[in-house]
């Protein structure tokens, strides 16, 4: 049967949501929506599901019968209680990043997700759904350049608006390699280090940008992330893994190849929502044939917290300017 | 409301047809399944469409009240009987290339859609649907490269089977660039030549393989396209304009490039299935969309025809080895 | 001992010649000059030369003591007599393109070269020295892609002169594919046709451009030469390999790979004379070499007559429209 | 007037050097030639220099008359002698690489050569003399990237022989990039980190292989090098200057493209002597003009002192795990 899924929070990201499973998915439909504003709320119901009802009260909407499964796109720090509750409602929940604003928050969630006994709850990390990371982790795991032994990568961004800080290049930047690139190696962090080269001229005054982060693993893999957020000249995320025998790159967007004015050049993104877009499609798919087939496959809630963890680290060392340990506890069984 | 699609012929590409309506797509479920083949047709239905009804007889189908639009992917020669009855129930139908196996078949269609007063009649032709020639088509038309005077092309296949023979290089092969270049530049073609080069020894006796078909349109524009079909190395579609003021070149596909074994490589697909898996959701989806909004935009039957000439002209060309001209009547306004 | 040289020739490609020999190559001296224009003649011995002796009298420096080999470098009409000169004198000779402006008087040039009875002249084609068509050659002769089946090439300029004609594309522009591909496929021309695509507005009234070659060779393997003069965006120089198990592609002159401004992007040369400028030096050392060895490796006035001849009847193409017979006689064991 | 030089050291480089300015450069002949071992030199002066005359005694070498200046291909232990003695001399000297095997070694010879009161010093760095290294340069020094910020670099070979051990990782390996970045970026290291990943299975038990060195420099750009030189797939040089505006990147050395065998491929060279054969050839006729001009334009005893400064503060760090400033003293006016 077609899925009832139930969305709390229509701003931007929770908007679109709604237009993919009507518009885009196959197998569900948005039966029930809410906002903490009303209109917001309506206008999103307008546009995309005019049969949905608009629920004043999120824990109604998770509770109600009408819904089988819940988005929640709200502010983040709301999230944790709404995925809390979806839980204890016993209903699946699709969750945008962040889980929650804090470890310990996250370690609620898992804690009370392990107790029900079922994987319920996915984490809206998309980058594990994109073609390209997929065809990376392809080849990594085939053996063809053997074990890892060094990553590369870079998260570049055009530029970004006032209200973004330092930390913010941890947990709304650095946190979606956090995730990635602890799913592409089947491996967990052990340390941070924060390295700050001459700062750009294009950052604002409080802004220090751009940031190195190396990481470690486990296994003893070493991971530099170059974290750019004014770096001009567009939205370019780099991914390439050194193993023993040879190195693979996450491709670059596909791009018609232009000879014009002296140059060949191919043209690179600016707007970060295109980058990732057929993954939104994609994770979301997997959300409903998930939940459709009752077994979860998507990232899940301990990803969640180990990201989180990372995260705190990284902005500990960004104030330290030492090697800060990172210790996370060994992944349950419940999660293998 | 959801779109209830009869499928006639569920051989290969109807069997996946099926489950992309029912697994991917949005907005639409079959309904109705028919086959020459009864067993074939009651697999499809098993495997993807449990709920619909096998019907005997493909009329019974295109008539039946549990249709609102039909899919025809049977056999290629009986696709303009299936076409035609569709337009006689006023159905809206999407069918697969060819739409007739001669220009004159085509024609036929295109006279009854007419008559009929309405386009009711979407072509399979999926190229225009995916996200490379799209993106081409947009630079193209951005005027960032000038008009188009050159388009060089190439259409290679690692190999092709005992069956396929001189002609098919045409009416198989040929017939996706004589479809989509024709959209890229809004223009027809004039005449073709076809030149063939020294053998390749991997072909088979009966098969003279490569070919490069020479192409002249209204506006003057000269196409040469390679057709090559057991290059071995690959699938490979290859698309240049050359303008006025630069050149666009079609992308290649998305690939994690990697360094080994003293070389940067990037893979080519060998499986012409996987080059456009993406445009044949696109382009079902447009369908779906399009009856759903009462308004197709997608290949229509003239388009059908119009490379249904070209590809005759081409055939009687390999034979003359002359510059041999392409007559098609103006586009009726109908088809604009 | 060292090479002494005399220069017929003072003009721009003379002077270079004389500064290159003087200042970057290994083996050789410019010990005597001449120009049809007096001030022209010393000011290159000022610049480059001090030493040398300005000869009045061409044939004079011909046959000078102070002279062990020739480089004629005048205007092309000049060049048949002093190349027969300095084959009468018994001298090593170094002759610009063309070898002579007709077959004919290549002709000449290779039958008293015969008589003399060992090789005396090298011709200044210098692609086949330049290091991406010998890595190109390389790959072709490892039997990587097996044998070749067509090749698709490009000679594009960023725009040309006024004195620049329909011809010139032939026997200025083209006359360097038919020498370097003839040297690349060991193999001979048997026929030409010219097509003429949509001509750019940006050409003068004169002249057809963009036109497109397509050459036969005795083997089989068929070529299509664009020669494209007013482009706007570069000068390319393009050569693919179609074989039987792959295809090989001439290597883009190397370029800093720059990510600004929304694009990837590499410089394309605007400059023809620095795209061949390293295969110049070597061309010339290899002469010098070869007049030292007692042995020349370079073109062949065998190559200059056979370049000349399917230039004649490439011209002859551009007005019959028609495909036309290339005879050539075959190679005399003199030149093998 | 032709240059005389003298040879010291008849090794695999010393007689290249040999053959290079006898059969290649312009303006220069070896006139006398010496080693320790008589029987190589006697060797290499058959082979290129037969007129070259062999001495017994390096010293007596320097002072001959036959020699206006000194080239040292010696061991490298020696070559603080040799140099000093050529200053002593009043004779312009080329030493390889290192120009001494201490820093306080290199200050002997930056002190001699200032007290002698002319530049008298070339030393073998030949990354600067790279087309590609250059090509970089001039689009850093264009601003078209702002400025820099960021390099990231690789040096990666596909193996070592057993003598190799992890202090040569810096001597060996990175003293090119400690020269050609310091000349890239007209500025000085102030600090070193090392960072060992986990180790390549492929590497020998004493070597700690790859390695990660984290320079700061004096205006606060970082810099990474990727040290791996048992990577396997080949010899590789990498550089990425990420700037203010945009990114450039070290080109590729050219290659070939072939499409093959399901590949889009691109060789990549697999000894580290044929990556910069053009460089040595650019390096020894600069430094022959630049004798034959009075006046030295290459890399400086200060650029030998300056590296050989941040290489024994790099193996410091090696050992310390911690972040170790580097102490070099201001440039002497001398030297700018």
């Amino acid at each position: 049967m077609t899925l009832k899924l139930g969305v709390i929070g229509t701003g931007a990201i929770g908007a679109d949501h709604i237009r993919r499973c009507m518009q885009t998915l196959s197998g569900a439909r948005v039966t029930a929506v809410n906002d903490i504003n009303a209109e917001s709320a309506a206008s999103a119901v307008k546009s995309y599901a005019p049969n949905a009802k608009v629920f004043s009260d999120p824990h109604a909407l998770i509770k109600s019968d009408e819904v089988d499964a819940v988005l929640v796109t709200s502010w983040g720090p709301s999230h944790e209680e709404f995925v809390l509750a979806s839980i204890t409602a016993g209903k699946y929940v699709f969750c945008e990043k962040p889980l929650a604003t804090t470890g310990e928050g996250c370690r609620h969630i898992v804690d009370a997700e392990m107790k029900h006994g079922k994987r319920l709850v996915q984490v809206g990390f998309m980058r594990p759904y994109d073609s390209g990371y997929r065809a990376l982790k392809a080849v990594l795991d085939s053996g063809k350049i053997g074990d890892p032994l060094m990553l590369h990568c870079a998260h570049r961004n055009p530029r970004v608006g006032k209200n973004y800080n330092t930390d913010m290049a941890i947990t709304d930047t650095l946190i979606h390699e956090l995730d990635v690139l602890r799913w592409m190696l089947n491996d967990d962090y052990v340390s941070a280090q924060v390295i700050f080269p001459r700062k750009t001229p294009k950052s604002l005054p409080h802004l220090r940008d751009p940031q190195i982060v190396l990481l470690e693993t486990a296994k003893g893999t070493r991971i530099d992330v170059e974290i750019f957020v004014n770096c001009q000249y567009g939205y370019d995320i780099q991914c390439e893994i050194v193993g023993e025998l040879g190195i693979a790159k996450l491709p670059e967007p596909s791009a018609v190849l232009l000879r014009s004015e002296a140059a060949r050049s191919e043209e690179i993104l600016t707007d970060w929502k295109e980058r990732f877009i057929g993954a939104y499609d994609v994770e979301l798919q997997d959300f409903i044939d998930g939940v459709r087939s009752d077994k979860l496959r998507g990232p899940s809630a301990w990803s969640g917290y180990a990201a989180a963890v990372a995260a705190d680290v990284c902005i500990k060392a960004q104030v330290s300017g030492a090697v800060e340990p990172i210790n996370l506890p060994a992944q349950p069984a419940f999660y293998n």
